[in-house]
């Protein structure tokens, strides 16, 4: 199987302070996603960030929301490493096919995005200008991944972000039934085998389960086509 | 006359060597505008800075466009002068109705800046956080002032663009003909007070001429009222 390259590209000013970045770090860890903090380099060096960039399948761009944007970090690495030639002028378009990601956390709720409510602007407008650059280098656009009051969640709510987190660092796009099914089916695989001698029965039964549920569901899928296209003809 | 306390927030990481951002300070100089460059700061004093916003009745960003947003800078001076509290937090909102400008340079034609154009984004679009800001602030929006390709200038327009600029900076907002008309009847004096002694005959009659011209379309406007009202009756 396939597997996707993805750099995260996180800016925060007080990242060791952040219960959330913490969290989502594990969770990009886990699957071998490429973490990059860009307030923890001492110079930025333009060229080896742009190989970085060129490496990489799926680009995300990860920060609290300041003030509607990134922190001023993301930005100075933004204004120093996205030359115009790197990202369009010289019609190379390196970043050409990418995936481009947003992951936006933040102390509000979703709902006071919106006109009216009391921020009175959506995420999606705020983040307005960093598509537009993903766009100029002709990068394939991610909806936004946004994480609202981590702070509030409970544990189980904890539980599916960081799997939602990981399937939008790793899950091939669109987030289609058949694309969420392979990756749970592989990151199964994983899990049941990590798992200690005691509890691999349950494991591979759960695993067994999946497998057949799917097959199941792919039964009832072709035979449906099958009606379909009887009544077509 | 009431004098408009008007604070230029600039930021430019290169300031010296950009001939739009001299050739605007002097604009900004000429009228007393306050002109105040981010990038100079060498330690951002966030009591001192909250107290030049503090005083000013507008405050403008003024900005090269650097990947559809202000250089890092400014955001900078953002994350640490704008206070959740300053800007909303404990409720006094110490910048509430204030008038809040945006002035954009860019090395674009703004034809660019469309939905299907090279950008594939507007102006307005780019510039939606700083405006979010603004709101939550209580503040007054005046419409965009956008300096596309200063380079590619005539004379002649940037003659024009300079007096666009001060007026920007100076003239009580909305851009009506009457505010618009008092503010030249202004300057028009100033300027030609400050000419030498063999042009003040040509200048004083340019003067004359403005005031009658000014003078003829308030008495046609004044008519033109009593005609509809006569009508109304």
């Amino acid at each position: 199987m396939w597997i996707i390259k993805t750099l995260v590209i996180v800016s925060h000013p007080e990242i060791d302070n952040s219960q959330t970045q913490q969290f989502l770090k594990k969770g990009a860890d886990d699957i071998q996603a490429t973490w990059h903090h860009v307030e923890e380099l001492d110079k930025i060096d333009i060229q080896k960030e742009q190989g970085l960039l060129r490496q990489a399948d799926r680009v995300i761009f990860q920060f609290p929301l300041y003030w509607y944007a990134a922190p001023f970090g993301l930005k100075k690495w933004e204004d120093e490493v996205l030359t115009r030639n790197f990202i369009y002028g010289d019609k190379t378009f390196p970043l050409e096919d990418k995936e481009f990601g947003l992951i936006v956390t933040t102390g509000m709720p979703l709902k006071d995005f919106q006109k009216g409510a009391t921020e009175n602007i959506t995420l999606d407008e705020a983040m307005a200008p960093y598509r537009a650059i993903a766009h100029l280098g002709r990068m394939k656009i991610m909806p936004l991944f946004s994480v609202p009051q981590f702070w509030y969640m409970s544990e189980e709510e904890q539980m599916q972000l960081l799997i939602d987190y990981q399937r939008y660092l790793s899950q091939p796009f669109p987030d289609s039934l058949v694309n969420r099914e392979e990756w749970f089916e592989k990151h199964l695989h994983q899990f049941v085998s990590e798992l200690g001698p005691k509890d691999q029965f349950t494991g591979n039964l759960i695993l067994d389960t999946f497998i057949q549920n799917k097959e199941n569901l792919e039964q009832v899928s072709d035979t449906l086509k099958m009606i379909k296209e009887g009544e077509d003809e």
